[in-house]
C-alpha cells in the first residue's frame, strides 16, 4: 500500500483555535481522522506537524526514504522558507502544496508561493478537501 | 443532479496540439470523455471552450441560472482579465479556478492570476485530474 | 438634435444583480430609461453593451459618422485595453469615460485607466448620475 | 436652500494668468459669477480659494458645520497632501474632487489623488463644467 | 508558392483615417494592393484583420493548417494579450511581428511586447515597408 | 521641572469627533487634562496643536530654547513632510513620535515614516497612553 | 497580579556583548532584574529568550493559556517571520511588539515589521524603556 | 536696475544653528550682507523666509509683478512640494533653484527635485556660493 | 550610388566563433560579403566593427557626413549606452538599428534598448537578413 | 594552531544526493575529509550542520569563545535569515560566505545575500574549493 | 595662476551642430574662447574633450598632478559610468559637474547622476554661463 | 607551464593612492609581484589594466588562443558592462571575477554583477588574497 506523509507546517496545530472564519472549526485532529477514514484502504498515512522550520526540513529528507510522497501545508513559511524550497529540490519523491483558505483572496504576500515552483501544484482554497484532492493525485499516480 | 459547467478559456481547443510536454498528448475531447466517465452517475455536466474573453462572459452570466457551479481554466485570461474576474464576482455560483500545468512553475508572469480572488480556490499542476478534483469540490457540496 | 452614444462595457448588463452593495439595485434598461426622460429633448441617445473588446472597438469606430460624441463606462477594460484606447485615439469624436462607484477608493489595480489619457475626462463615484454628467458635456458642447 | 463650500486649493487663484492652454482663460471669479447665475435660485453657495494647507484643513473642519457638502479642488494637493484626506476622512459631510483639466492626460505623478478614496468621486478634464456636475450632485443630493 | 497570412490587429482597419502623423495615410486596402504587386509572382497573400482578440487567436490556431508562416501586427494586443502569446506558441509555422510606428520611440507602454518571445523576430518602425521585409524572410526560408 | 511640549498635528484637534473607532472618543482637551493630571508634579507641560506644517516647524524651532524635548503626533505629516523631519535635525533637543492608533495596522502608506529617522524613536498603537509613554522617557532622562 | 510574558527573539541573549553602540551595555540578566524590581508588586513575570522562531511560535502558543499578555522584541524575525506573525494572530491575548534600538533610523529593510500589523502597537528607540513602556500597557489594561 | 528676490524655504532661518557640517556656520543674515555687499551695484535685493510652504506660494504669485527673477532654495519642499511646482510653472519669470549642500551626495530621496523641471536650472553643493552663481544668472540676463 | 555605413558593434567581431547557436556560424566577413554581394549594383557599403564605445561615437559623428544612413548593431551596448543614444540623436542623418537574435526572447536586459527610441526603426531574429532588411530601407528612401 | 569552524546550513546535509549537476556527487563527509586532509597540518578544523537556523545562531554565538573563525556555507538561508546576520554582526570573529555553487548565475532571488555585508568576504562557484579559499585566508590572517 | 581643466565627456565636440535647441548654437571651440577671455587673467585653462570613456578616466587620473581642479560635463555618462565615478573618487582635487541643458527637465534617465555623489557640487541648465560658475568656485576657494 | 592572464578593469592602477582604507596601500605593481613570487614556479602569469571598455573587451577576445583562463577584476564595469559580459561568454576559457573590497558591504549598486553570471565564480572582499584564491582554482584545475 502507497505510503504518505502529510505535514503541516507553522501554526496548524492551532487548527480549530486560530481564526476559524478563516481555517475552519475542526482541528489537526480532526483532518487526521477524515483522511484516514477515508483512504483507509487505500493510503497508508502519517501525520507530522511542526512550528520549526529545521524540523520540517529534516523530515523532508528522511521522507523520501519511507514514503512515496508529501501533502504538504507549508503555513506562512510558503512565503519565505527558501531553504524549505531546497529541501524538497533535493529529494526525488513528490510533493503536493495544500492551502486550506484561498491564499490568493487574502493579503497580498500570500499570494506569492517560493515553494509552488518545486512542488507538483498547488491547491488552495478548499478547506481539508484540499488534503483529499491531494491525497487523489498520488491514488491515481500509484494505482 | 448538479448540473456544473467546464469552461474552457483561450487556447485549450489546442490541447494535444499545443506543446505536449507542458500540456500532455490528450485533446479537449479526451478531457470530456474522462471526466463523463467519471462523474456519470453523479454529475450533469456541460462543456465550453472559447478563444473569446467576451464569449466566456457571457456563458458565465448565463452560467447562473443554469448550473450550480463553474470549473474553469481561464488560459493566458487568468494573467489580465479584469473582466472575467468582475463576471465572476457578479454571480452567485461558485467558481473554481483549474490550471492544467503548474503555473507557478513557468515563466514568472503565470503565477500571477487576477481571477484567483473572486474563485473558490485554485488547483494547478495535476494535468486533467485538476477538473477532476474541482468536481469533487462540487460533489461534497452538492452532498 | 446632438446625437450620443451610451456605451456599455463589460458585466454592465448584470447591473442590479451584480454586488448591488457597489453598483447599485437598478438595471441597464433603468439607465436608459432614466436617461431618455432626462434628455428626451435635448439629446438623441443611442444605447449600446458588450461584454466582448472587439464588438466596443468595432461600435467606437462606427461612431465617428453616427455620433457627436460618446459617453464611455469601459468596465474592467480601464484596466488593460490599450486596444479600445487605440481605438478612441483613431476617431475624432469626443469621448467622455464615466464609472458607476468610486474606482479610486477600491482596489488598487482599479485606480489607474489606460484610456483615461485618450479622453476630455473622467467621472467616478456618481452613479447613474455620472453619465448625466458626462451628457451636460455634450449638451453645453453643442449648444 | 442648501448650503455648499466651493473649495480651490493652491494656484487657483493664478486661473487665467496660469497656463491657460491648460486651464483656460477664465479667472477664479468668472467661476464664482458663472456658478453663482447657474444655481441661484437653487443653492446657497460660498467660494475659498488657498494655496496653504493648513487653512484648507482648517475651512474643511468648519465645514461640517455650515455646509451640507463642499466641492474641492485641491489642485496640486491632491498627490501628496495625505493631511487633506484625514481632514475630510475626519467630517460627515460629502465631499467631491473637482479638476479643471484632465489630470490622467497629463504627467504621471498627476494621475494619482492622495484624496480620492475618502471623497465620493472625481470629476477631472471637464473645466468649470466639473464644479457644475459637482454641485447636480448635491442638488439632486439634498432634493 | 508558398502560402502566407497578413494577420493585423485592433485598429488597424482605421488605418488611413487614424492619427496620419503617426501610421501615415495609407489605408489597409492600399497596403494589401502594395504588398500584392510587390510579390505577385513568388508569393500567395492572404489578408485578414479583426479588431476581436478571439478571432485573432482562431485565425491563428486555422493557419496552421493553411499557410506556411504569418506577419502579424498585432496593434495595441501586443502588450498585454498573453493569449494571443499562447496561440503563436501552440502552432508550428514561424510568426514574424511587425509594427508600422516605431513602438520603442512613443509612450513607454508600447515599447514592451509579450508576443516577440514567441515570435520568429519583431520590425518596427518602417510603415508598409515592415510587412514587406517580413515577407522577405519567408520567401528566403522558403527559397 | 522639566519642562516639555506636547505638540499635536493636522486633524488631531478632531479626536473625539474624528472616526472614533480607529481615534478613539476623548477630545484633546481630553488627554491634556489626562497627562496634566497625571504628571503634574513631576513635569511642566505645554500643548500645542496646528494643522499647519508651517506652524509646526516654527514651534519646533522655538522648542529648542523652551523645553527639554518634545513628544509630537505628527498626524499625516508623518508621511511625506521631510520640512518637519529637517526641522527636528535642526534643533539639539530630543523628539519622541507618538501615534495614537497602529499605522502599521492600517493603509500601507501609514506604515512609512519620513520623521522617525531623526526621533529618538516611535510609539504606535497605545492611545493616549502612547503620549504617556514618550513623557515617561523624558521623566528618567532628567532624573 | 496580571501574568504577563517577556520574549525575546534571536540574538537578544547577546546583548551586552553585542553592537554596545546600538544595544547599550546591559545585558539579558540586567533586563530583567530591572523589569522585575520595577514591577515587582503589580506584574507576575516570565522571561524568556530563544534563536529560534519554531520555539518561540511554540512558546507564544502557550502563551494563551499562561499569561495575559506579551511584551516580544523578536529580533531580526520582525522583518520576515511570517509565521511569527501567524503565531501571534491565533492567539486571543494582547501582544505588543518592542525594539530596542530605533529601527527607523537605521538599515532600510529594519523599517518594516511584518509583525507590528498584528500586534496592539509598536515602540522602538527607547532602548530597555520600551518594555517597561510595554508593560505599563498591560497594567492600565488590567487596572 | 535688475530687481531680484532671493527665497529661501523651510528650515533655512536655521542656517548656522542647524547641523553645520552640513550647511556651515553662517546664518542667513550672512548670506543676505555677502549677497547685498557682492552685487550692491548690480542688482536690487529682497530677501525672504518661511516655513511656510504656502506663504512661499503667495510670494511666489506676488514676484511676477515685482521682480525679475527668483533665486530660490526650497529646503525639503524641494522633493513633494507640487504645489510650490505649480506655482513656479504659472509665473512668466525665470526662477533658478539653488541647494547650499550637494543633494546628490546625501539621502536617496534628497536627490530627487520635483521643482527642478519648471526652473531654468539647478545649483547644488557650493554652499552660499550658489546663490551668487544664481544671480550671476540673472546679471547676464539683463546685462 | 547612395553610401551607407555598416557599423557594429561589441562582439560582432566574434561572430561565427561567439555562441553559434546563437549568433550562426558565419563570420562578420561573410557578413560583407553576402551584403555586398546583394546590393552591389545599387549601394555603396562601408564595414567598421569596434569594441569601442567612444570608437563607435567618434564614427557616428563622422558618418553624417561621409554616408546617407547607418545601419547599426550595437550589441550589448544597446542597453545602457546613453553616450551612443546621444550620438545618433547629434547626427541627421537615419540610422536603422539590427539585431541577429530576437532580443526579445532571451535574458530580460536585451528587451530593453536605450537606443531604439533616436533610430528610424528596429529589426531583430533574423539573422543576416536583419541587416538586408535595413539595406531595402534606404535603398527605397534613395529610390 | 588556529582553530576554525566549518559551519554548513540547511540541505548541505544532502550533498552528493541533492541536484549533483549543481553540487556534485561527493558528499558533506567528503568535504570534511577533504579539507582535514589538506589543511592537516595547519588548522584545527571543526564542522558542524544543521538545517535549523536557530542551532546555526546558538553555534555561530558560541564560536566566539572556541575559534578564530567561521567559514560558513548558509544554504538558503542566505536570502532571507537576517537573524544570522545580526548572530554575525553579534560576535567578534570573522566569517566568510562560501557557496560551492555560482549563485549568480541561478534564480535571481539567489544573487542577494542578506548575510555578505557583515561578512570578511564572499566565495561562490568554486565548489568544495571555495571551502579552502577561506581556510587560506584565515591561514595568512594568522599566519 | 591656479591650474584647472575643463573636462567635456561625449558628443560634446558636436556643439552647435547637435540639437540646438538644446544645446544652443556655440560650438566647444566658442566655450573655450569665452571661458579663456573670461577668466583670462585669474584661472590657466586647459580643455579636453572625449567621447571615450577610458579616455576621460586617464585624464582625470593625470589630472591629480596637473590641475587644482577640474570642470566637467560627463554628457550621457553621467547617467551610467560608475567607472568615471570611481575614478573622481579616486583623487583628491575637487570636481564640479556641470550640465549646458537642464537635465532635470527631460528623459527621466536624465534625471540621476551616478557621479554627483563624488562631486563638490551639480550646476545644470544654464548653458555656458555653468562652466562659469563652476570656475568662480574654484576662483573663491584658491583665492 | 599552465598560462594565466591577470586582468584589472577601470581605476585600479590608481591602487595605493586610492582611497586606501578600501583598497588597501599596496599598487598594482605590488599585486604583480606577490602573485609572481607566489606561484613563479606553477604558473605563467601576464598582467594587463585598462580603464578602457573596449581594451578589455579585445584582451578577452585575444586571451582565449594565449591563456588558460583568466582572473578578472572587472573595477566598476562590473555594475554596467553588458559588453564584457557578452565578451566573457564568447569565450571558452573560463574567466574568475575577483574584487579587492567586498562588494556586498558597500554602495547597494555595487552588490550587482551583471558579469558574475558568465564566469566561473566570484571571489570578494579579501584584497590581493583574492586573486591568488582565483589562481588556485586555475593551478587545481590544470593539475
Amino acid at each position: 500500500m502507497t505510503k504518505l506523509l502529510i505535514l503541516n507546517g507553522p501554526n496548524l496545530n492551532r487548527l480549530g483555535k486560530r481564526e476559524p472564519d478563516i481555517y475552519g472549526k475542526s482541528s489537526l485532529k480532526d483532518l487526521e481522522e477524515e483522511l484516514r477514514s477515508n483512504f483507509a484502504e487505500q493510503l497508508e498515512l502519517s501525520f507530522k506537524q511542526s512550528n520549526w522550520e529545521g524540523q520540517l526540513i529534516d523530515w523532508i529528507h528522511e521522507a523520501e526514504e519511507k514514503y512515496e510522497g508529501i501533502v504538504f501545508n507549508p503555513g506562512a513559511f510558503t512565503h519565505y522558507s527558501y531553504a524549505l524550497r531546497d529541501a524538497i529540490a533535493s529529494i526525488s519523491i513528490p510533493v503536493v502544496e495544500v492551502h486550506i483558505s484561498n491564499v490568493h483572496a487574502r493579503e497580498m504576500f500570500r499570494s506569492e508561493s517560493v515553494i509552488a515552483p518545486v512542488c507538483v501544484g498547488q491547491i488552495s482554497g478548499f478547506g481539508f478537501d484540499g488534503y483529499k484532492m491531494g491525497l487523489t493525485y498520488f491514488l491515481k499516480r500509484s494505482g
